[in-house]
């Protein structure tokens, strides 16, 4: 079997996602990407999360052919394909209906920078991104999800590992990360974002994002070449 | 004993409803059909989800009248049962008080289709059942309870898997299903989208449903013919 | 040791509120009584839940003299004391500081009966106690306190098991019951009406209770001589 | 290896955290003092709880030295260490991101006494301390963290036990206690208030603080030489 740590790694981050209370049901994906060999791996579709094991875990290339795995792929597997292709950064993508973030994607709410919490995992604001029109829905809607992700980021000039994270109007979040659980991480991170500004907003409606002097302290506390915090080992 | 299995999936069905979240206390019930037999099952009344046996299971015909089963009915037998004599295509009913999905019913607000986590389960804006009169709740309270749900769902001309959940007036929400395990995971995802609903309408007071082309894709994506979500074998 | 199978049902009872969420440290107590010996027992004052045993509960006699225990009893044993001397049908109190109903209490609303899940264990509005003033503080709280929720439940003509709740203005819900598992039962319930409530509100600002027929009807079904659910033994 | 029961304490302190609903990922830390020797644990920067041992515990004394332990202190070492120095009745200090504390920080909004829940933990309105200046962070961001809450508290004329929590604007709460579980209690009782608040707020928003002999009474049975509330051993 290939690549086994790192479908060890992806079943590991997908089973996080219960403990972590992000999905119900099955309504949640981590994928994870091996970039020396271009092959990645996706939880299967609509399986349970108690019951996924590694070897569960569907193998699939930049063609977006899968190469090894029995069981279908994740219905969001083209929506990862592309963000794998034009993000070459990236090493892990979670998407769940986590309960905030998916309140500010229904809303059409952005997400600006309220405190420390989402500095010290986003840079600045985290985007919507635009609805797919009747005809990309029609012709290949993961796919277009996936091309309207990066389209976003590029028009707002964010790197992906800056700003892991994007909010799909009408859906639902998407975040990226260094490997699979660092992906997960960044939507646990959101999800308590989400749900800090929607209190926040109910005791202060005009209230303002952080200045900038404390979001880039904190940011890069966490980031970057200068990052103090933890032990070092990323 | 009659029908073991079905006892079994009822019992199951019913005992997942503590760990789901969706009730406190003893309220919450779920039952399921054999259609072959024209027999069904139900929780008893006021029992504990974590004593509960598939011995327990009432088994009851379609005429109501108890068939199997030493212990009383749920108080709402007569719900469930005009349920499944009107609505043919269902095999199983839950009914709870679960948080978000009571608010709404109390508030006597319909849950309009906010985004794809609720099109993934409902097609379209879940309806608000009306107050029963006087006269019927004094005659048959609980006949009643299912006579309106019926009227209101044939309406608003929706079947009752494409919209398997109303929210009753006053009162709470009921979900169908193909069988007692899938009413639960509708009213897991009911509960779900109206919290999403009601976080969403306070970032958006006024907030717009999503467009048809994305429900529909969305609900077509595991319903119907040309389903593609999962493993194939629901 | 005095009332074993008494002390057994309080202590289970005090444990039984850090599993239903109403509690957090140690901000609840719950007592019960034996009515044949006027004998009552309540929670120690400031003991961990989780370790409780039945010889910790402190007996009590219905003068307030401690009978048997090597404990401090609660701090608001005085207010216990009092609804037992007055409230004759009870054989239960809690009393928590759980986070929805003291919502309530902190603003000083009182909660009508916004639907059928209220009706099932409170029949009509749970009133709002008066503040006590600076005298009646400083002379004997815990006593006053008792003194204004009789008082409020009388001025009201409501029978404490018809209505098992009350909400202290600036403080905290009190709840009665059969037993001390009952009176837990329905601060289980009023938490959870309270909760709703605050929802159904945010949906829906001009709500109305629900109408006279149903709240009747739903208590009937669960209360008196009439009752008709669960299994017949109360 | 020195002071193995302080080790003992702050671990068991940090591992609380989880548990208490109060951190996600590894946002907080919890140190002790042991004032005999000068000597302070805390917690070390970006471990998990779950792996946490006594040992890994990080010494330092109150130059900020590090006198003993492998790993790398807290990223908010050089705030802790400035509230010691500054706060000599001081014997442990929580730092979390607790969801509800976190929105009123963010807010901006002090938190009024709005209940006796509050009263029993704060003697009064719960402060916002002032952002720091971008020469401040520039500087040296978390001792002048440590420098704008003893300012704040100094300012209002507080005693820290008194007045156990300040909320720091656009970023968290610090809360103190006698040592170092008591400091997570107090982040307990901060978040459970902060919860309370937003509810109370929503369902009145022109209430008032508590009038001040219920304060006052509330907080003088579990503090100071009348406190009746417990077994009589702090």
């Amino acid at each position: 079997m290939l690549l086994p740590e790192l479908r060890e790694q992806i079943c590991e981050a997908n089973k996080a996602l219960v403990p972590s209370g992000l999905v119900r049901l099955t309504w949640g994906n981590v994928s994870g990407i091996d970039r020396a060999s271009g092959l990645w791996g996706i939880k299967p579709s609509g399986v349970d999360y108690a019951e996924l094991t590694p070897e569960d875990i569907v193998l699939v290339d930049l063609e977006g052919e899968v190469v090894e795995g029995t069981l279908r792929p994740s219905s969001d597997t083209k929506t990862h394909l592309h963000l794998y292709r034009e993000f070459a950064e990236i090493g892990g993508i979670t998407h769940t209906h986590s309960l905030h973030a998916t309140m500010f994607s229904q809303a059409g709410r952005e997400l600006p920078c309220y405190g420390t919490t989402h500095a010290d995992h986003f840079h600045g604001t985290v985007p919507v991104v635009r609805a797919l029109t009747p005809k990309e829905v029609e012709s290949d809607y993961e796919h277009y999800t996936g091309v309207a992700i990066v389209e976003r980021l590029r028009e707002l000039k964010l790197s992906p590992l800056e700003m892991p994270a994007v909010l799909q109007l009408h859906h639902a979040p998407f975040t990226f990360g260094k490997h699979a659980m660092d992906s997960v991480n960044n939507s646990i991170a959101l999800e308590m974002c989400a749900s800090m500004a929607l209190g926040s907003l109910t005791l202060n409606a005009g209230m303002q994002p952080i200045p900038a002097h404390i979001l880039q302290k904190h940011h890069l506390r966490k980031h970057g070449p200068n990052a103090y915090y933890g032990q070092g080992k990323h």
